[in-house]
């Protein structure tokens, strides 16, 4: 494996930042059910379908997130080789994110770090901490590689167990706490917080300033995007990767999803006073 | 799709138990860097090893259960499928799962359980129950297609975060209950319970004396066989699935394979008076 990005990992991102003057990060859900008739003729949908999305957004965003179901469902593995060998092309400078929410016993989750960093050679891959620290340790031994671990997800069912009061305080708290006290130790480790769940990411970015947040849940899901930047942003403005999938990738034509990016590329830069 | 097995999951597990007059699941986890070297220079290396392993078991075991990151890693999906279609030809009794740990908000969670149930054909997956519900239940709404939900993992960081106490008594068992009392109107859901941890396994079982726990940790990882047995057989002198990849698969020749995959089964139906 040849990494194409071996700096460390919080440099790679901070450049992303800067490159782009932005948080977003569009998410490639290539939804089969949802794309446009004008792909379904070719012999690789995903691929077209991705590629126009990232000509359309290549200069407008810090990330792209490749929901890794939808491949998988539709037999596509090598439709998302293609779209991240395609991203580093177009978008150097991004970050790409393996939406996997991962999570095994240790040899198992090496495999997986495998499958996300030597196969398709992702920058970072969502992790679920349910069954603890070695099922993360694979995900963070090389400081160029991150884990973005589950803490509040955006999804209803968030509420289910991971609010679960544990010594006075919710379990998803725990979690951050144990993710940014001992596994952090190469600045590798993000957090997934909701958007949809402006109290609990306010909370989170009081008890951890320097950790970036994944923010699923603008858009489709109805998360606030004012309370998101209010209560998520850290002290130099940043700290967020603000994730937009259906909104921006089935806007429409092309024209329409790079309007799509701008426009809350632009939401974001103006609330953050960084127009 | 055409689903081989149609009948509810609970009477094809019950079948799968009869017909082979064993509790054991053999995992088909082909770590390339385990594998015999006979195989090597094969094309498709994984797909010929678990055809040898299936031929060596089929008689012997009431499921099969490959580990997807394996696959993953390798690029090898194809090969998956055709060891899945090969189970069901040598061993049409037999319950295959994916041991895939899915766990994503809902059309994420439909997405993976095309993967599994459509795109596999596996007859269950193992879920991560960390994001509630919602990311449950795309997995249980076919009565033919079960959910294993993890529980009490066999692995040392299982203690992080499972056994945390919230209202007196560990995660873990609140997970246990909304999964049987909520989740579980089709009868198709099962726990993953660890080997490596008897009193768990009891209290569990107690908890939830009709439930089938999947069960690793039997062998490399050091679970002992009996306390399994004392703990977790059901009233029927079944209710388990228990897993062991390593000391079957890389055993050695077929007839090593063979040999150990029947000395599972026979020293486990002598200890609950099944001979």
């Amino acid at each position: 494996m040849t990494a194409l990005h071996s700096e460390p990992f919080s440099d790679h991102l901070q450049k992303a930042w800067d490159a782009s003057n932005s948080l977003v990060c569009v998410g490639l859900d290539p939804d089969l059910a949802k794309m446009p008739a004008r792909f379904t003729s070719s012999t690789q949908p995903i691929f077209e379908f991705n590629k126009e999305v990232i000509d359309a957004t290549h200069d407008l965003v810090c990330a792209y997130k490749p929901q890794i179901a939808f491949y998988s469902a539709a037999g596509a593995e090598r439709q998302l080789e293609l779209a991240i060998d395609y991203i580093r092309q177009r978008a150097p400078h991004a970050i790409v994110i393996l939406d996997a929410k991962r999570g095994d016993v240790g040899n198992t989750a090496s495999a997986y770090a495998a499958e996300a960093f030597e196969r398709y050679k992702a920058d970072a891959v969502t992790v679920n901490p349910y069954m603890g620290e070695d099922s993360v340790r694979p995900f963070i031994k090389d400081a160029s590689r991150a884990a973005i671990i589950l803490c509040r997800t955006s999804n209803a069912g968030a509420r289910d167990f991971q609010d679960l009061i544990v010594d006075g305080a919710p379990l998803y708290r725990h979690i951050a706490r144990r993710a940014a006290s001992q596994w952090n130790q190469l600045n590798n480790v993000l957090f997934v917080v909701g958007a949809t769940y402006p109290r609990e990411m306010a909370e989170l970015r009081k008890a951890h300033p320097e950790i970036t947040f994944l923010v699923p849940g603008i858009g489709a899901q109805g998360g606030d995007l004012k309370a998101t930047l209010d209560n998520g942003l850290d002290a130099n403005g940043q700290g967020l990767l603000i994730s937009s999938s259906r909104q921006i990738i089935f806007a429409g034509e092309a024209g329409q999803i790079r309007a799509a990016a701008l426009a809350l590329r632009n939401e974001i830069n103006t609330l953050r006073g960084r127009e």
